[in-house]
């Protein structure tokens, strides 16, 4: 197929990758050069200007947040640039408010608008392993679909409003920090009685928390090894962030959110900015003098 | 090996059932009879006081918390009956400082302490599936080793301090309490914006947190099947107490707990003491007006 | 003086009287023009729009919040159309950030830009006992010093630039949010040991807590007169996400207000849209099933 | 009137001292006896048993906590040896739950209880300008009033059982708690964006907030004098700690009591224990990085 990719930060660039192995056509956009040259080595051709990757057939975005969004795809004009009954995949973590904002901007050109989010890190991306997020108009995402199979490993189709699938990529946000958070708390509770919070994370992560998240994480916190990040803690700031933007315009209280925001001011504010989000795990051990 | 007994509630039952299957012998005790009675049916016999049961090499005891422990085993006399190198196995979530203060009694009768607390609900107890948490002096640990292999699929030692083992156990379940407090939120937040709680629960349960507790009470949840109790609610405030309590001894805060045990106040307050701990997750719904 | 007032709400038209009782000219604006009638007949003269007076020699705003602010002062033209030398005394609670957005804006236009955002309910404007808190040039200041005495009983003077004042105000916002907090978890523990409310109230306004706030608001609370409401809880929950924001800009933690959003929100969602903020008591006489 | 007084602190000497100028007879007793001293050089006589000064017609006692309280009003026999028909009155802070425990404990000896725990500081209390919260039936607090008339500057009557004093007490601390922390986060959010928090403070004291533990608290804050401590931060724990207790007891959740609580522990934890609670504000200071 003729595609658009705009947007090869480490996510983008190994999610692009996948897709070119496949044999699909690229134009390929990136603010750097360098990562599009990355990608023209791998058979993409470079498009100079984001509107001229928009043209393309189907059009992936993986961009840094709802201002990124608004300045690559709408203020450049390059939505504009669209063609009528092409489908923009938005692989991006935006808030659940420009979601349903690109939702009608989208349906005003004739462009299908299909949110993609994925869960998991960078090299889980180049090994095709990521869940995929879908939700959008039933015909565009039956269409992408064997695209977002070569994505990730897994697809969820969470509706028929785009936005629907930022609100899951947000919960699961919101869910993998009170997992730090709790891994933190319990770990310092731990430790001070003189248990090691390995041999904590251990029992946990081989009972009733074997799950991947949990293993990742419990193994970073345990091994203080916060560089270099994965995700760094300001972007964990701004995804519970997300989540308590999106229960304010529903009103719904999320008290752990809240605290989540509060100890990742705290990290932020003790110097923690370029470690990984993990580190917010650390507050919990320092306000116990540990 | 001669065994002892003492409480047989739901837990109680299926581990004694299991340890008379491999062929002990033991002396058995409960407040109520009835339970004594099944367990002679299996091949044990009814001792009339603890202290009878407490006469054995070796003692299990699964009693419901810190007080009933204290007058079952202390001032009822039993441990002052029991002979000079047996081994008492507290299977029971007791408090830190309990068990400390336990380490002590029963160092002064000579007789070795073992703490193993274990994980999972009765079904698993059953199946021989629960995981143990051991911690004791080395030689008694190991002498009950194998029959702690009857009590549960695998056993995490935990060091010669029989304590560590409680607070394991105790940060484990103020873990789990986060995780039903999290899915309740992440549920509210989705609900809200349209999407089925049970739709954001199979992603999770089934990409970064697909561990067994998030399977069992993300189903819970979304069903809303808080009845029968495979748990109790006050029970689960209970275990944040503990945590708090432990906590507060080597002043570790842990803002987490403090705000689960405000919500399992507010549940309770609800009316909703008779159902299971995984309904501590509806006080968010509920604060949404979901 | 020349003036100009815009914004005719309950507090801007009090304090607009109070202007025109010391015999200042002014060119009143309001968005709905029954509010400039009233004015008018005290004495002023109706403009047509913001930017007719904006031209006046100061010019006093009163508007509810950023976007209004943003679209009546700049956005519509007016600013662009005041004088060079001019003075814009700005009543309004704003967000520290739009604050500083507004200094630039002003300075280049030559305009001095005074925040002069006030503390007190609209009876309290109307007899002229605000307090007022005042940042911005000392000249300019120092020039309108007489207004503000017109405004309120004392002008507290806050510094150079004017978004100082702006963070003061959003502070004692969010001390009585905190102050109507604590006021109803005091409650709640009060009354669920069979202590009334008034009664608890009554010793703390009389003893620790005898300030205005405390007085106004513990009488509110004991009545549960939360209608008509002389602030509603919305704006109540806007003045906190200022705190909030406030907060983020330069890492503050901030977990009073991170829980006082979430009761906020909890409230509205609970239905209490339209009543006073003090309202925000109920949510922990809610909770514990009071 | 023939006194006892049991418990000669700095709060409990400042009262008997008021109660003895005021020509009354008193048997005083203290655990070290160099604060008896004192107090027979004021005219009293020196009792060699808490039993021995528990046989006065009226007794008075300042004991620091519910287990002190316990082992000198109770274990010590000292209760058995109260005539029946005398008055206890129990100026200290108790828990609820014990407080409960006390009305029965003396209603079995036929001795009257009164509860009548106080708000203010030793110089306050020397100064006589205490306020008493005083609960208890109503025949002898009756009797007590011109005693309590002595202790402090006006009498809270408070109901007929004697622990709903206590509640009052417990709410006013938490309340105090409350506003320390509060006016720690909106100085931290002042001082992060340029105001000093002394200005901040003034203007607060002056206004909304002019109140006496308004002003007495700030000041300490803003001249960061912890030490010496008039009352030292593990005590303000003790006091939370009771909130939170009383609050379980009728399932009412605190959540800003649980908040305090987790910020004292880190209080403690950063090696504060020996300064004033007022110390509990630089938590939100150091959060942020100030």
């Amino acid at each position: 197929m003729n595609l658009g990719f705009i947007g090869l930060g480490n996510m983008g660039s190994a999610i692009a990758g996948n897709l070119l192995k496949d044999g699909h056509q690229m134009l390929a956009w990136n603010r750097s050069p360098e990562a599009v040259g990355r990608l023209v080595a791998l058979g993409a051709r470079a498009a100079s200007t984001p509107a001229e990757a928009m043209r393309a057939e189907v059009v992936f975005s993986m961009l840094a947040n709802d201002e990124v969004v608004e300045a690559v795809i709408v203020s450049s004009g390059a939505l504009a640039a669209a063609r009528p009954g092409a489908i923009h995949v938005n692989l991006a973590t935006v808030s659940v408010a420009f979601a349903e904002r690109m939702e009608v901007l989208h349906e005003q050109r004739s462009v299908a608008y299909v949110a993609a989010p994925v869960l998991g890190r960078p090299d889980l991306a180049a090994a095709g392993g990521l869940a995929v997020l879908a939700a959008g108009a039933p015909d565009a995402v039956e269409k992408v679909r064997p695209l977002l199979a070569l994505v990730g490993a897994h697809t969820w189709p969470l509706g028929e409003r785009a936005h629907l699938a930022n609100v899951v990529k947000i919960a699961c946000n919101f869910s993998l920090a009170s997992m730090i958070e709790t891994l933190g708390e319990a770990g310092a509770l731990a430790k001070a009685h003189g248990v090691e919070p390995a041999a904590l994370y251990e029992v946990m992560t081989n009972t009733l928390f074997a799950a991947p998240a949990y293993k990742t994480y419990a193994a970073l916190i345990a091994e203080e090894r916060f560089e270099p990040a994965g995700f760094k803690l300001p972007l964990g700031l701004k995804d519970v962030r997300l989540a308590l933007q999106a229960g304010e315009a529903k009103h719904v209280p999320l008290p752990v959110a809240s605290l989540l925001r509060d100890h990742l001011l705290a990290a932020i504010a003790a110097g923690d900015s370029e470690k990984d989000w993990s580190a917010l795990s650390q507050v919990a051990f320092r306000n116990a003098g540990l």
